[in-house]
């Protein structure tokens, strides 16, 4: 069980909503694939230095990306990782969301299009992104931990 | 009806899980007042220049507080604001959860007590600070509009 | 009276300088409407954080533009206000002469040309927003405090 | 004559409470001497990347100091300078003054006043730095130029 | 052979001197355990977004710790790392000479001395961020990619 | 003999590195004159406020330049310095290795390409700001103090 849901286990309203909340965005079809959901959160967790969620969403990118090296790429510098050009442009709009959200304009979404992106993904973008946000300031403030597991998740062939 | 609810509308399960978060943070009991609930918002909201958490949490913490004036000071600057030092403490760590969480500490803690709060306050204030930061974003992203009845709400005697 | 008044009042040339410099810029006639002039003031002094300027500056923003919403919009986030592609042009510019003057080249200049400001109206938005550079500063190191009056000036009809 | 005067001279108005205000600051007599005065524009115009006021004030500080040393010192880092604790203490203060006014607070007073610096020093060294906040942004703008002259005086014996 | 070497290899005298003085500061004996030195260099390279300096150097780092977790909790977020307070004094500064050097001063080599820090292990702590500063930029600016080997070393108990 | 030499005598290995990297970087031949590379230097280090790098530096950028002002201008604001277009695309590079090296990338080479640098150019003015960022940092940690005579140096017409 992943230590997540013991640190939010006493407060069962907010555990409710943040775990519909959460699968609402992560596990909905759409033009985004579950591994590049996982990315933006690998992406934006880096970037607020959340070590639960670099290495347990680092676990599941892994997973679903059938890759063992892409999560710490994307943790580091994603203008770096081996991503297409349209995964790199899906995470400089949601490392914008997740640091200056008060600049996101037309120019954004313009580029966002070029790259293919609908509307209804656009929204999935940000909304990872912001959610993470949230995610990421739990985490930070209640310490909390990855469980062991996560570290080595995805790593080795016979584990995918 | 508030224009976030329209905004958020064409994604039911967000909307749900949105509007079951916020109201398990800003309508529970507990030490915080429900004017220093909506305080945390309206800081945290102007430090991530977001129009309609600032104007609409604006209007509602100037009803709870039956204070015209105290959002447009928090609104700018919470340090120059008419409140107490245990609220000022309160706000030093909310801005904190929202803009560095990766360096809370226990230092952060050992303020906040000896302000008289307790764990679960620090929670609160933590997750106030952690929904809005989700809320701002989808907000700054969606352009979402404040309506017109909030810039006026509180401002009045008869509107108390 | 101003409460700006009183707290410069102790330094008498300092006072002098400083209305004779605020009117030159505030009340001279050119490119700029009275209400752009305040919309400069308002949007850098939310920059600033400074609550003085933004309170009272923005009750005449209000009373200026005959618009009860403009200066609130302003103060939170420019890029989303109910204001012109012009307008946001200016403020563009404003908000760079406030927050990072050192970067300001010609590629700003020539952004202004192409919305219609001339070189005078530059020199008046930088002027203001380096006159309230200083403003601002003063206002935040003597906390200075608004007036009563300003919270609600110009936000209801028969004020207008 | 400085540049600073021809780059103002096409708006009288604004010329002349520039020069009063800088000289209601610059030539008053008080608790900071000439030369701590212009330690405070130098090390405020190298925060603000301004090359009329360090060049044009650095050489000022070097004549007023009689050492020709102290003002590239400041430029750069005026930790590392040999200057006093108690300057040191001084341009801490100018230095939040220029780049982070909302902060300031009551314990920058306390600080204050260890030094030994009164009420009246303090709102010296504030205006100072809250004047060439105003000057720094209107010499970057404009790119104004420092007199050839400058860069060398204060440098060598027979010019002090 | 790691990416480094390629990387470098057509510019011999810059090759020779880079190595040279990585292993000058890296291999040497002191108060710093070859892991604690690898600490303080993934610890930087994760504020640098190095990719390959965190890969490599994590790698490294869990083989030299014989400990297959702690590399990650560095990259992201050193406070919350299962380290001492001795290590986290060590990171903290190794954090100031990367990201704000000019601030460095007697009260940080106060705090290192309290935690048991000669003078010669603050020169090895500052001397390993300064000389990562270098490396990260130069892996930053060629892109350099971590040799595939190095994202699993030191992650399995066979490997240690 | 200038002081840096001083400063790493008691570590002869480091000493020997430092010296060789320095020598390999800033005597070659290549497309960057000798002045070009003592540009980058005292930019770079401006923004890092190193004190010793400034001044010395300073003083054979004079001297390379035969140029009493540049130094001055360029460790301020190279913006607004009297030098090339070309050298301040150099300079714009220099500044992005030196400041947010994570985010080089094509666009940057295309408009180095656009100014003239060829690829080995490009690697020595990253070299150069990734050697100085931690020429930089070690003085910082050190209090480096210039030699007394690079303040004067290069200023005056005989001493060029």
């Amino acid at each position: 069980m992943p230590n997540v849901f013991l640190a939010l286990a006493h407060r069962p309203e907010e555990f409710r909503a943040f775990f519909a909340y959460h699968d609402a965005l992560m596990d909905k079809q759409g033009g985004l694939s579950k591994a590049e959901r996982e990315m933006i959160v690998v992406a934006t967790s880096g970037a607020n230095h959340c070590q639960y969620c670099v290495v347990a969403h680092g676990a599941i990118l892994r997973v679903r990306a059938k890759d063992p090296r892409v999560a710490d790429q994307v943790a580091v510098n994603y203008r770096k990782a081996d991503i297409t050009p349209r995964q790199k442009a899906m995470l400089d709009f949601a490392m914008k969301v997740a640091l200056e959200s008060a600049t996101v304009g037309d120019a954004d979404f313009a580029e966002l299009r070029e790259h293919g992106f609908s509307d209804e993904d656009n929204w999935d973008i940000a909304a990872i992104a912001a959610f993470f946000a949230l995610s990421n300031r739990m985490a930070n403030v209640t310490s909390m931990r990855p469980n062991d597991e996560f570290y080595l998740m995805g790593r080795v062939a016979k584990e995918k």
